[in-house]
């Protein structure tokens, strides 16, 4: 899928990503970078950021601090992110000095899952029933019609299933809007799927699309705990979800690397149920059983070279490292088809990502 | 090949390794530490160095500074190098604070081609035949025993065919060793090969060793072109020059990388022709085309963590970018099944080795 002409370069061997994020996703970023000669400048409120380790430019500073802002742009060539929720302000500082991608467009149609659903639904493409709930009056009416189980979600700044509360039969629905702390929210019908799966896919500012073989992920707690390539799924499915999720980059006019979650019902139709506009948990097995990483493409895109190859070499099977399991760390080393990941970071937290572990196997299918 | 014990573990997650030399092969080894969670500390001379680009810890000063080695030996967990020649002073000073590997033994027998090829000898494996040449009357008598054409080397600091010229029909000697600038040198006698091969060989403190598959080379003006896996030489041969590399490693009692350069004649005969004390040029296929990289199994040893699989996935050709030929960077990006790897070097000199394109296919055997 090859656009007709070249994509505008925008940092060359030599020049300087800026990232904004010094997680182990900036991180990842900023070690592909340097795999193409591009060396990166990492700006990151957090002075223990894992990014920070691995790069000789550095920025530690408030997102909301203009001067440490305009000073960062002049000193790169192109700027990217780790993570959705920039603020507004922030990429517009950032925007008015150097090419910002992906867009602000596509960060504002993504951060909100009442416009995220609606723009998803007028491509013709499958979501959750869904209304938007701003009061208790709404709550009523809304559960009224998707009825119960169905999932109460804040619209902005959900991860993890940091945000959600499940509407149970029984449940009061006055308490369950009061979790919400007075966020806009939105009520979404259950699914009762057989499998979540996601695509992640890459496009190039020239329009070239590729999208990575069809992942299907298994969650625990609601934090990702593997991902499983080639998925278990018919090949009517796989086909379904990579068109889906070619069709949404394109719509969003989107530039980098997206992952669109999804969810698989028992009759084989594929329901978004999020976009995220970044590199993703679920694609970290494309480091170890494909040429080029969603990291390595994701940089690509956003300098404007040419799209790296998605195609996997392996069968793989990730597993996030999350917390105490970092402990074992040895034997995981010591395993014969391991690749090893860890992000460098000091303290094991409950619940926090620590790295992962990714198991190739030759190619099945 | 596993050994009895567990290796001595020296960095763990979180740790720091120091590393001599900020070259292209420092870096790559700082990449790879990096995906293990462990942090670099680059030492080098140089302020232009790669891998300075990407480790926020560096110091920039030359290896016969006792203050510098001495600080930068306290900050770190344990200390390796990207070159054999490190000075045999700032060896000492190092291992004084602070585990180094691969030791000064290996170093001292593999620095000089005299010891090197009379210890390889001493494991009952072939080399080319050789003389040491002290004086005009060495030479004489060498040339004598071994004909011409022969090939008169500086014992010392020879690499990418600097310090060699060969002996032919007619040439003058006395000329020929005044070219060597009074260096001790040695004659060895021409090998007719009909393939130049390496192995990359790892080995633990525990004892445990691994090897790649076998690679062929092409030099072209004594710099490496390209590598090829798998050879296209006999299962004899590649067994052949997997065991004398098993053998080496061994018998120098190695932690880490080693990378043993092999002819092979038109009998099947395999000979050493050197052993370099590191990563290698004719190892970089492995970050692509094996689930662990030689970058990263160098880590692992010097490291004390277990080694990785050296299992290739894919089928490879690397080719090296010297010089002008950088400047294609990007019609190689857009390569289907191509990886690129440049190395931050800002400028393309005549014979720089700038970065690499590795291009694999599915295993074929």
């Amino acid at each position: 899928m090859s656009g007709a002409r070249e994509a505008l370069l925008r940092v060359a061997p030599g020049g300087v990503l800026g990232i904004l994020g010094g997680g182990q996703l900036g991180r990842m970023l900023a070690l592909a970078a340097a795999e193409l000669g591009i060396e990166s400048h990492i700006y990151c409120p957090d002075p223990a950021s894992p990014a920070f380790q691995i790069a000789k430019q550095i920025t530690c500073a408030p997102y909301e601090d203009e001067a440490a802002l305009t000073a960062f742009a002049a000193g790169v060539d192109a700027i990217t992110y780790e993570f959705e929720n920039v603020p507004a302000r922030t990429a517009a500082i950032l925007s008015a000095a150097k090419p910002v991608q992906p867009t602000v467009h596509a960060l504002e149609t993504t951060a909100d899952r009442l416009t995220e659903k609606t723009f998803i639904r007028s491509l013709g493409i499958g979501t959750a029933e869904f209304r938007a709930v701003d009061s208790h009056a709404d709550l009523a009416g809304a559960v009224g019609v998707l009825g119960r189980p169905s999932v109460l979600k804040t619209r902005r700044f959900g991860y993890d299933g940091k945000g959600q509360t499940i509407i149970r039969p029984g449940h009061d629905l006055s308490e369950s809007l009061d979790r919400m702390g007075g966020q806009p929210a939105i009520l979404e019908a259950f699914v009762p799927f057989v499998a979540e799966v996601s695509v992640i896919a890459v496009r190039s500012d020239n329009g070239s699309v590729r999208t990575y073989d069809l992942v299907e992920n298994e969650h625990h707690d609601h934090i990702l705990d593997q991902s499983i390539v080639p998925s278990r799924l018919s090949a009517l499915v796989e086909d379904q979800a990579l068109s889906i999720a070619a069709t949404i980059i394109a719509a969003l006019d989107y530039v980098g690397v997206l992952a669109v979650e999804m969810f698989v019902t028992s009759d084989h139709t594929v329901l978004v149920n999020e976009i995220a506009p970044r590199v993703h948990n679920s694609g970290h097995w494309t480091q170890d059983a494909c040429l080029v990483s969603q990291f390595e493409n994701h940089v690509r895109a956003v300098c404007g070279w040419p799209l790296g190859s998605t195609e996997r070499h392996s069968d793989a099977v990730m597993t996030n490292l999350i917390g105490d399991d970092i402990n074992a760390w040895r034997a995981l080393a010591a395993e014969p088809n391991a690749a090893l990941h860890l992000y460098g970071k000091l303290e094991a937290r409950t619940g926090r990502k620590m790295g992962h572990v990714t198991r190739i196997s030759p190619r099945s299918r």
